[in-house]
């Protein structure tokens, strides 16, 4: 079925499995006369890869990007951009027990289910490698939202039991620390957390944190299209995401309205809120405030101790998973986050060009 | 901008304003067949009416649905079927104040910033009103559903501090406590919990839950269209919903891949998990075993207490909310939740159709 | 099947049965803040109103549309636009014949083949009512289009065998002729030609032509969005279109290069082009001359000669068709084809919006 | 924009330039278990490649493809299948004067118009090789479709004056003349009418039909997603396409009901027709007889002749083209033609499995 595209106007399509040729992206809808170079997308495929510690698979990913079309003498033409990675260190012959029996916590049985039949090599079209696509389009919806002053930064906000803790928040950390963590004393810490796991032949899950800064008020709809709705679905469509809070989150279930209303005020003649309770949005719509949200994602569903399952052939059976894995997701997926949001709000600044007929007159001098 | 559709196949487009003529829904791609009346309409549109008890608005609202189009002889066609609910008891009058200032927690001042301008009364489209064109179609959804075996439940979980005991869980008292919980103690409770807001000028919010019984594994696609991603869409697109959890949710970030696998096993012939943290679903796509969610609920925006605002005019102000408003959002919300889920599902259940030529063959007969 | 959703921006979804409680078309996506009343979408329906003459049936269809939504102090909100029109003269008792007969050149056995059962009562979802909606979104979308200095005229070119011709163009005459047409003599021709068909109990077809002026040059897209392309599907997916020109259309595999291009050349320093054989658009693209497009209607199928068919039994049989049948479907259609048109302008006008960096920096100053 | 992708379920989305990398599609949403390699789509691929004879270009495109992903064990696997053909044998230098100047009959001054700027060499997006993604996705649908009886032809019809003639009708000429034409008298006809044009510096248009059989009743919906409205987008949105037909198309304009209607008869217990103006669609639906299609493709615009233009700097100028082009586009875009109807009809045949109850139930047994 036909779910590997995102987006009205900034449209991506990404493809490829784990150990087939190569993985890649579509970007469409990309407006014309930003200047891009594989560089500009490399950095962000960069943040992705495992790294060299302890709590990162040893493996060797180059995970070299080659822009294939719509760029021309160093600017976007408007016309599709065809990003290709190909896949060069991938060993099948690890993966022969996969093909018998459904891993739990992985989508082997629910892809049986679903097609038949599957690609059992790494994960296939499920691997986290099918994160390569979304990191490329986000490269490039974050390179055309810094025209406009917006910016992202995501990081990790928690390993476990771990987190980072406010008064500590460094953002050269989240580059530094193997665990993409903005505060080194819980990085640190969170790393001697993770040998533990590992060392009991068992994963971690954490929690992720974006915000975005110089977000305009106005984006995003007010029904089905709302921007905290399609952000929702964006991260939630990362694998290993399994809830998603924008501001305060599942606070506000706790809270009073006197206590979760962000009241408005005036700083010079702009209209700002005292509060952003709402992580930066109201009925669907940006407030201008910073956009805030975070992604709770599960552990590692790859371990090394034996599990109870099941085989093809119906036979309840025990698997214990070899190979390279990490005992947690979290550090590779802060800038998949970073990129789903970025792809999502390109899309609704795109969209909302045309909300009112004196954004037409801006562009049509009729 | 046209955010007011929503679905690939089962396809439904909302519209209308709390204090226009009336609000209604074009239900498109219900298969042809279905024996449908405005009564099971009804019955759902009537769970999200304001009750009689003391924490419910005592405003009447009628809500009765005409069936427009799409049916013929008490069965769907295939074709659109257009839902109308009239507008009946609003009173303008009691919105000037609206007009003129931004209410904390509402969309007033993004509407502005969007749009220009903004239909005020009583929230306009972005007034919880809205919501009776994804019930009226969540009944419908949830009628095709129940012919596969489908059964959904959403109930309220917590508001404020109050949460339901697992052990008192009583069906039959989702509709027939003023909370919408399925426990008549814990409702109890949170009425004497609202009744303190309420003389406190203050409101609360809450937690609803909703699982999902019978779904067959496969629905749901592995990418962007995952399952888990429509459905935490189709939540977080409703009103006052700031966080959306499948199955364990937040708490994965907490576990070990050792606590959070599901081990699979057989029960009979039939392949089972032994657990359901994933709530039913697995790399996006479901795996036969019970769908879960939660939705947390902001407390209602509208409280009586004076907030600081700033009005149109670019003054700051203060504003003390009249009229008739909720103190809690979440028992209404309920039946919203499950029509969401309800809508989601049956679109992937029909997008899924074409997903193998096995399906396609037991259709077209090559 | 959801096919009743088009455009994607200026998106529009229509319903209802030419002998249910009404028909309708939910308008997404009108920017904000155009002035509009009823009477702007009334004139439009009038235009596809049977008229007085002997062409057209004499049954009187008042089709008086109501604005349920989205416009609040007479401009537009950007919120969705409902807008019904209430059947009010369908005598349900013609029908009968036609519940059991498949009338050649009509949806009956096709609805029935896809759906297992229709609506047979006026051809249901399939009657000529249906393009109700097209219109009214048509006569919103003109009104959007001309405050950008475009405007649309359409007209009958020909019916049968009688055509306009170019010298005696007279643009009043479309509105005043009961064909359609703009010219007098040829209309009064066709009006005798059609008696004639008329007392044969026969019908006939005809040709439509759509002309636009003051297109900007850049909306469409270069690959499936095409313009032409989607000009072609709107205008074909009205009924009893078989096929659709542009420019100068069939006419072009007859020409060679030499005399199919259209040399460019400069007006004062605007670059325009000498000829207009490509009817405004290339490469998908509109280039700032005049659209000019063709739609080729086929004879109204409902005629009183009997003809050859079977009924749902299977058994072969002869229908004799009776009621009020126009003559010839083109006079009625021509508004048609100009809302179709206008809508289809429209989304290319907001869709074009983001097409290059240039255009956001005018709408978001960074 | 976002214009490169097209249908709802089986999704295809192609990108790549002249003289780019390469070009490429991805088709999303084929159905798992096809048997697939890469020589079924290459045999498509080889029918768009320029011949040996007089009236094709003589250079050389390989046009080898590439399957990136989507296949395991040599069949489909549901995911999406990405195709990669690299670009070879293009020579940038011959492209310096179209960098300056807008080719009449080119998409040069509308990119530029569009985008603010274009890829100029060898048309770039708009240029032929575009088609090569269609194709290849074309090659895929058709292969699908044949597994459910339908088989699809195209041919040319006529090249400027030259028609073939019914009796004469040959279809293993289709592949072994140079024009396509599935009639070799006409074809040497055209041969020697090509040759003419050629030594005039010009060039010439024509027509091709396409015909599918084995296509049943029910696909295609009743409103926008008519069945003919989309293959007439599909057909149109091949670069040169100027007019689209179905079934007596342009005819039906001249006829009666009386002769233009299809009386229904009985084959056995088979309802056909017996006749088949219509071209296999009534109201927007398949009715169970053959699809007929026909596209009218202008005459190559890129001529030896010089001709009267205007440069990127606004002055009048003249341009003669050089380089290497095809005196006619039609018997290299038969295959494109094809391929376009192929992925239109299985699109319909997917998204018409959800459209009644006893089709889901074939599949979902409740």
């Amino acid at each position: 079925m036909a779910g590997s595209t995102l987006g009205i106007i900034y449209r991506i399509t990404t493809w490829g499995e784990s150990h087939g040729a190569g993985l890649g992206v579509i970007v469409d809808g990309c407006p014309a006369g930003l200047p891009l170079s594989a560089n500009d997308i490399q950095l962000y495929l960069d943040r992705r890869k495992p790294g060299q510690s302890r709590i990162a698979t040893p493996r060797r990913e180059a995970d070299e990007v080659e822009i294939l079309s719509g760029i021309f003498e160093g600017k976007t033409t408007g016309t599709p951009i065809s990003l290709l990675v190909r896949n060069t260190s991938q060993h099948s012959g690890d993966y022969t027990e996969i093909a018998e029996c459904y891993r739990p916590g992985h989508a082997d049985y629910t892809f049986d289910q679903k097609y038949g039949f599957r690609d059992y090599r790494g994960g296939g079209r499920s691997s986290g490698r099918e994160t390569i696509g979304r990191v490329a389009a986000g490269a490039i919806a974050a390179k055309v939202l810094k025209e406009f002053g917006i910016t992202l930064c995501a990081y990790t906000k928690s390993i476990g039991p771990i987190s980072i803790h406010p008064d500590s928040f460094d953002p050269a950390a989240i580059l530094e620390t193997p665990t993409a963590m903005p505060d080194r004393d819980a990085s640190a810490q969170a790393e001697k957390f993770l040998a533990d796991c590992m060392s009991n032949y068992d994963s971690a899950g954490g929690v992720i944190e974006c915000v975005a800064d110089g977000v305009p008020a106005g984006l995003g709809d007010p029904v089905f299209e709302k921007l905290d709705a399609n952000l929702a679905k964006a991260v939630m469509s990362i694998g290993a995401v399994k809830a998603v809070e924008i501001g305060d989150g599942i606070e506000v279930s706790m809270h009073h309205g006197s206590t979760n209303n962000d009241p408005f005020r005036l700083e010079g003649k702009q209209i700002v809120k005292s509060s952003n309770h709402a992580g930066g949005i109201l009925g669907g719509i940006s407030d201008g405030s910073q956009i805030i949200l975070r992604a709770h994602v599960k552990p590692t569903p790859s371990i090394f101790s034996p599990q109870d399952t099941v085989n093809r052939e119906g036979k309840e059976t025990q698997i214990s998973i070899k190979g390279r894995h990490d005992p947690v997701i979290v550090p590779r997926a802060v800038v998949v986050v970073e990129s789903m949001t970025a792809i999502t709000l390109l899309d609704a600044l795109l969209v909302n060009a045309g909300a009112k007929m004196e954004h037409l007159k801006a562009i049509y001098k009729s």
